[in-house]
């Protein structure tokens, strides 16, 4: 039986709950204290390993794009129809939103839990962990997604004949992507995700998030072109 | 040849009984502080590295459940007979208390150990490694095994190709379900787990107890129904 | 054609020094400590993928055991002849040595080094990174050895048809024995792994090396026949 | 359709530019520190997931050498025309190049950044994280380059059936051979590696580079006449 459009959505919509209650729940309940919490290193797997779960649970129902910026470069691509697309990426935003709200309503069960703390939103500059300026968050954000994208074209390629490796593959990149970048952005490269917890979060990480669609989209669009200027002509 | 009952049972027993060794063994021996112990990550993956050990070591014998949770969870799905189940979670439950007995024989070698210091167990407000709160140790047990089972469901079903990945996957998402919910529960989605550390601990282990069992089997029961009639119709 | 005694016996040598060069040269060379080291959780990676590479490098041409406890293990549990084991045991330990040996240069090339600080050596009582008890360390030992025969025989049983992830499940779950263990006993698990720092160490190490020896043969011997009685029947 | 040359020298221009940019990038922007930073295990993941990552992405374009060393040890191994590996190696010291250039370009983002703080450049004596000295700077070079060939040589061999795996084989043990070497040299096994920074930062990296050329290349040819010689006659 053909996969339907609703189990397509429902398994974008989980996914991303899971992408962005887990990820960013490890930086809002378990601490970027590497001594007393999991560290960033703890924080960049659960947002790598929670690809890698959702990869094998619902890729086989959706694709697991669970990321506006996949399915944007999926479209570009020409590995998916923009309709579809549009769908996917409604799916994605709603779940990323349910996701923050699961994620305040667990934190929020600690005495003295404020959301002034956060909720693993994205920022640049004041808001960002590091305090990188606007220019290397958008750098970072646009080249990060570029190098996601590349290996999301490359494993799930037709010509990769180990195509089973592709979850752990794309899920491991963004754990390396996280070690890499927490510091400069909290790391995005998903649209949906920034706009789940700020949301909720409000003031500055809502007047900055247009950086975290901007920028992965268009290392999302550039590394479509790429790969098919470059890499795999057809 | 099929596979016997009694090679089912066994399976079980050691499976579990490695898993609550292993698991709470890295948090009562090798330490919660990231500086001198293995750390919040360090304890994360000793969970979840155990399923992913014992998944390919005894996932051909019995399905490698090791969990009452994923035992009901699969008769709810369709996937398992109400009286096999019942001689899984007996295999379960005993491996689990045998598995605590035998970390507590390694433990107690050490000079001024004290079973006061826990045994890993599970717990809320005053048994809460964060002091996290009862509706916070419900809502996140339940949810955690939600995602669980999703990962199951999804990465075991017939429709999907690379089933051989099923047990990395699932392990890995039980590295993210610690790295995140650890200082709120310390983590269970487990019955039997939570069973084993609790009954040679007692007090508030066994007083919390039933949160830990009624929390992973009202996750799992909805992510049975969840799958089935959002994700995967059959 | 077929593999040579040979090609054998190089295969176990090297990766036998693999595992200790990088596993015991973990712990010596980039330090226990979380802040400024890798730290146990680090050391214990180290380990364990010490076995994941080499399993995939060499699994083809010897089964890569690189463990005298395996080969007796594989011996007793009729996959291996007496003889074919004799000389993979030579091999291990030689390679053991090699190992510790190549260590000893490369860390007496810093400033200040003594050999008084250990080459990785594995002890319990004074000898213990966390002073547990002979028995604590005799039991942890055969236990350990035990889990991770278990993981061996099933990963690569012909009835499992997953075999491709043996080396990944095996040498991941050495990473969780490490875990767990390492301020037990160091973690032996492999009398040839012990061995080779011994020789070079002396003093405590060598006097403690016959449980080294004795507790993993017996949780391998342990496991062999449980596995065969309890898990797999033929 | 045949895979062109020019698609295999952009799969290694990026290939290249991702392990630098990456890897280096763990160290410059998130910090050896263990507590504040992702720690060493944190960048020992980084080199080697990025190995991982472009494997999966670029493997059935290039092989994914992304190494000078790799592809001089495939044309000694019999597996590689020389003249393709010239084209190789230009397009991985370009790839590293920009990588390095990339990652000064976000690094240089944050207020106060100085390129006197490095950017993960190799060293040794005054050079090395941990004060190693030549010698031992050297004997590590060729040792660990000698052992990752061995991994690459055995995991992609056409008589190793889990050929799917090495991906992971090898990247694993990249991060296996950062966590033991990052105190002596910074670890480099690539010349490539070495290059790019070191272009960019000068002083000491540049007088320093040969031996980050020197021996990745002769622990490259010792592994394959080993491997030809001891492991896979033909």
């Amino acid at each position: 039986m053909e996969t339907t459009t609703f189990s397509k959505f429902s398994a974008e919509f989980f996914g991303t709950l899971v992408l962005v209650l887990m990820g960013c729940g490890s930086a809002v309940i378990a601490g970027a204290d590497g001594t007393s919490g999991v560290g960033l290193l703890g924080i960049s797997f659960a947002f790598g390993l929670s690809v890698v779960a959702m990869a094998y649970a619902i890729g086989h129902i959706s694709g697991c794009h669970i990321n506006p910026a996949i399915s944007i470069g999926m479209v570009v691509a020409g590995r998916m129809k923009a309709g579809e697309a549009v769908i996917y990426i409604i799916a994605q935003v709603l779940g990323a939103i349910a996701g923050a709200g699961i994620l305040y309503l667990i934190a929020s069960g600690k005495d003295g839990y404020s959301l002034a703390g956060g909720l693993g939103q994205n920022g640049y500059e004041a808001g960002s962990p590091g305090h990188y300026s606007l220019v290397a968050g958008f750098v970072a954000e646009t080249v990060f997604t570029f190098i996601f994208l590349m290996v999301i074209f490359g494993s799930t390629s037709t010509k990769n004949i180990n195509g089973g490796f592709a979850g752990l593959a794309i899920g491991l990149s963004l754990v390396l992507i996280h070690i890499v970048g927490i510091k400069v952005t909290g790391v995005s490269v998903n649209p949906a995700r920034s706009i789940g917890p700020a949301l909720l979060v409000g003031g500055t990480a809502i007047s900055q998030l247009w950086l975290f669609i901007a920028a992965p989209i268009l290392g999302s669009i550039l590394s479509a072109i790429v790969w098919r200027v470059m890499l795999e002509k057809n």
